[in-house]
């Protein structure tokens, strides 16, 4: 198995995030000068703006729009919060067929006043409630398992066994797992978990980064691929080796790196790509 | 299985540095006087002291020395390194033995600049290395998982099941494991992990304490037990089911708490734990 460095960009997705200071026009028209091919989409980014005319304004750079950013956020104590979740959800999947994007990534939720249990439960039932939706749409879901330090308020789900084994109780062409390194790379069974998720046809999307040493913030302080201690070409080299294709996608989140000029810092992250995915 | 909560101090235990502004001998007459039986210490509590003569005091106090904190951080790329880290561990025997307490607890390490799976191999390595120290002192030493979020650094053992794996593969009487609700409660195993760590008679430790939402700083900010997200009775009981009959050690580490008065702080903990574990 080639676990070779990428020697072009024709895979390299940026979420519009990593590069928050720029609106979407600019990371767009950036990003595209720059030979990066696709772009997920924050919902963030969207904000004022017609969203189907956001979608030929990618496309016309020549942007895949690989997915938007982000569902999720099921789980409550409160029947009515959850009942808000599932019309957020069903916006979200609105969203995404006006954007012409085929995938929205959920970040599922976990709300701390109840346990893991049930709120992996109110997950799933969430993701079942807006199937007809997403299936009408041809938008499919990717569940993201999330670091266990997001076990609180963000996410029940923490490992990728949990996103696979959710994603097979659901059963659905609709719905597979974002796998994204920052989230699992401690994870000692990731290697046969990415294996499972690929022969399973639910490996949906692909995010790298990096963990800096020390990271000084839970959130906001993600580091570059390369920067850290995240084996980060050898998992690509697991997601290969499942035969996936789709985009890998630059998702970094850093209050350092947005107080950056974003040109420097759009030319790092395609260094930091060639040399270290 | 009974969940109801502690009613009496007799199995309470706190550690030194759990009171950090108190220096050892005030945390020894504080605790004794509020009816706390157990004291762990922390060996910076320990500097600039005779430390048999300081094991004497505290069981004057009428405590029980439950473990010695820290013994480990056993990897590194560099050889000379992880000798010291093998001279350190002896050294932290010594002191055990002197102290009088027949635990250490090993926060094992890792080195950022290896994989994982080197850094479990070095630790391995360093706990058999000490392990005829420990036998001829008759010094106990328990492998704690950290939380994932402290892969980087801190300990390359993630979770109750590595731990279990790694005391199994050493199989001495005088290796077992440490089990935190801190750094193990999101993991969906725990219960039958710690189901399996008491039938390999290496339930050696129990720590308490809680996950506050928000979390402010990755190693200071935790929270005392039911104030935060951690299902603490329930994974007391899961502990309690396996005929554990050791002290519940409260380990808090907060900027926060250390700021308050301590006499205020300490019938906290005290209210927490008849509440909460």
């Amino acid at each position: 198995m080639s676990i070779a460095p990428y020697t072009d960009l024709s895979r390299l997705c940026i979420h519009t995030i990593t590069t928050k200071p720029w609106d979407i026009e600019t990371a767009a028209r950036r990003y595209a000068a720059a030979g990066v091919k696709g772009i997920t989409v924050w919902r963030d980014a969207l904000e004022g703006r017609d969203i189907r005319q956001t979608g030929n304004m990618l496309r016309n750079e020549g942007l895949s729009i690989v997915s938007l950013c982000r569902g999720g956020f099921f789980p409550a104590t409160d029947k009515n919060k959850r009942k808000l979740a599932i019309d957020d959800n069903r916006k979200a999947i609105e969203e995404a067929a006006a954007l012409g994007t085929s995938l929205i990534v959920l970040v599922c939720g976990a709300d701390p006043a109840q346990n893991l249990e049930d709120s992996r439960k109110q997950i799933q039932e969430g993701i079942e409630t807006v199937l007809p939706e997403a299936a009408a749409t041809g938008v499919k879901l990717a569940i993201e398992p999330l670091h266990p330090m997001y076990a609180d308020t963000r996410s029940a789900i923490n490992t990728l066994a949990q996103a696979n084994d959710m994603a097979e109780a659901i059963h659905s062409p609709w719905v597979g797992v974002a796998v994204d390194v920052y989230h699992l790379w401690w994870d000692p069974a990731l290697e046969q978990e990415i294996k499972r998720c690929g022969e399973n046809d639910h490996l949906f999307a692909f995010h790298v980064c990096d963990w800096k040493s020390p990271t000084t913030d839970m959130l906001l302080d993600r580091g570059l691929m390369g920067e850290g201690c995240i084996p980060v070409r050898q998992i690509c080299s697991w997601v290969e080796a499942t035969g996936f294709t789709g985009f890998n996608e630059v998702e970094i989140f850093s209050t350092q790196y947005w107080k950056e000029d974003q040109p420097v810092f759009l030319e790092k992250i395609i260094k930091a790509y060639k040399e270290h995915t």
